[in-house]
């Protein structure tokens, strides 16, 4: 019984996993559960999954959420300083971070150095502070699996090739939908278009990076740290349908691939049941509905925020941290309609010149740094 | 230092090979070489590689190559029992069985009796005695490494997966020189038509089995003995590109594949140096260069040999070993218009019937059926 504490347990990550954890009783049990804001699903979850503790970041939520499962022994705590604490927890064997952005590196932090395993779909974590937590990772021993469906198909291609060294993997973007737009195109299209993802049912967030390409500019620095690679050695491929989703070519020229249906219960429940893979029924893919499966080269000129995550890789430091947060902030005001599709590269490029380079950051050094980027990016926002 | 005995070194398999060797001198040796009638191949090749022995299958050929190596030190024997002979020597490390059809079965099960690991470039021996071979394999425990380049996708994509089930494997076809012809244009192709494969290079006796599909149906009998698959979990999908060489689905459906140019140079560096992969300078596979890869059900109807053969496998017992040398001859009289390209499946299905069925076949039984099997199906061609 692997006992697993959910941060975001109300978002698209954290309530597919629990769907797993239902479905495999006797393998895991959701021994923590977090959400941000959202009490009622929080409440709702915890009545039927009985963790032992519960955490809502957002204290005025607190008294609603101590109320409703007062008669329940879980244990109810409040605010952000509860996240790295509960995942220190002995009873906690592996936490899944599902929350989105910047937030999850802390508790990531604190969970490492309690030795927990990592199920990451936090991928801004990596980003942020890659060297730092892949740092600590190898010191604690603790095992970081990827969540995100990309790093999940290398990392399945890996199993049994740990003596083998990487040429290079390709990592396979959908394009999102505005493949093949151009910049006159993408100058006035609207949050509500970008939303609307041609393969993957996500989170706002992850959409609208998925839409402006900043979702696999963020895997490239993310696949960097958790497979120790060159920037050389990480390649993007548009691939339309989603079905290949990702790639490694090792030294002897061979391509090892993992395929599926775009669904992403079956990197979560891979990440927790590692290295067992668990029998299921989720849907099968089959070559007689894909009989075509189409590759191209991503245009970094019309979506320039991959150019701009592979510049802030060779940079190094802190720029990730600043793309990064500077994302953040552009994504939010782009949801807000406060600036338009192509001013969130803009904007984001901006940061990185604007913003002090740090060339050996330690944790303060990115904490300042995000901080920094946020104020940067808001002020060019004109907020 | 691996010291390897190559069963067939004049052939497409053989030389490549040795050119694996070659470019891996302080990796590999090759210990014994071995043709069947080209003696002067075989000379050039011992005067290169000095082995410690060379076999001539065809015994008239014996005092030329004796004397042509007179002077060198290397053993030189003759006729096909020396072959059951010089795999078991003690400086051999691994036995790679490069011929063609039922004449490999003898030495490949003297190997394995003698402890050696296969690298199985001769399907014949599975496809004709799979129950047998694969459970001696067992008993001496030897690995049977396959050199096919499906059966070796399939094989690495299984490394590290050693303790999750199988779900089903799908085998890659081209679809050969004759994909999308319907049964009319069959009637009238010719050798050279149906020796002229789109993607591989490859002896006659394969590339015809290409054309008519029946070397897809024998990789689906060895493909059953290599992986202990029943006969529901292997698909076959026809792939003109031949970049994905073949897939496996594991139990929680997800996919695993391996890719990269048709060269079968790969998986013969892969199965002789298994588990480690060397790096090598052999051609990159790129998505630029195909940016399309399709896939589409088999036509068995037209192609009838695969459908016998998934017939061969449901009835099993001695049955694959029917068709497997039915095969054998009515290539032989196609290659020497003979018979015509349907002609071919026509007698194989005949065989079938024909041909006394044993269901719990000893070595004994093999080599009857063998027999009988080539006595038919030169009766049907009236020879």
């Amino acid at each position: 019984m692997k006992r697993i504490a959910i941060l975001g347990s109300s978002g698209s990550i954290g309530t597919q996993a629990l769907e797993v954890i239902s479905a495999n009783p006797d393998k895991f049990k959701a021994e923590v559960l977090t959400v941000n804001g959202n009490a009622d699903v929080l409440i709702s979850q915890a009545l039927t999954f009985k963790p032992k503790t519960v955490v809502i970041t957002d204290e005025s939520n607190y008294q609603y959420v101590k109320k409703a499962l007062a008669d329940t022994g879980i244990e109810v705590l409040a605010g952000e300083a509860a996240l790295a604490e509960v995942v220190t927890y002995d009873s906690v064997d592996m936490v899944l971070t599902a929350v989105v952005g910047y937030v999850g590196l802390k508790p990531t932090i604190a969970a490492i150095k309690a030795g927990k395993d990592i199920a990451l779909a936090n991928k801004e974590t990596l980003v942020v502070a890659g060297d730092l937590v892949t740092r600590l990772a190898r010191e604690y021993k603790v095992n970081i699996l990827p969540v995100d469906s990309e790093h999940s198909a290398i990392f399945q291609c890996l199993a049994g090739e740990e003596n083998n060294p990487i040429e290079k993997i390709i990592l396979t973007a959908s394009g999102g939908p505005f493949r093949g737009k151009g910049l006159d195109d993408l100058r006035n299209v609207t949050k509500n278009q970008a939303l609307k993802h041609p393969n993957w049912s996500m989170g706002a967030k992850i959409t609208i990076d998925s839409a402006s390409l900043m979702n696999k500019g963020l895997e490239v620095i993310e696949a960097k740290w958790l497979f120790d690679l060159d920037l050389d050695q990480i390649e993007v491929v548009v691939h339309p349908q989603s079905i290949v989703h990702s790639l490694v070519q090792f030294n002897d020229g061979s391509i090892k691939a993992q395929l599926g249906l775009p669904d992403m219960k079956l990197p979560i429940q891979y990440a927790m049941a590692y290295p067992q893979r668990i029998k299921n029924d989720f849907p099968r893919f089959s070559f007689a509905n894909y009989s075509n499966l189409t590759f191209e080269a991503p245009d970094t000129k019309t979506f320039r925020n991959l150019a701009l995550a592979f510049e802030a890789l060779s940079i190094g430091g802190n720029c990730p941290c600043v793309i990064n947060a500077a994302n953040e902030v552009v994504v939010d005001a782009f949801l807000k309609d406060k600036i338009g599709f192509l001013q969130m590269s803009d904007i984001i490029a901006e940061c990185m010149q604007k913003v002090t380079r740090v060339l050996k950051p330690v944790y303060e050094d990115y904490v300042e740094t995000d901080k920094m980027a946020r104020i940067t990016a808001l002020e060019l926002i004109g907020n």
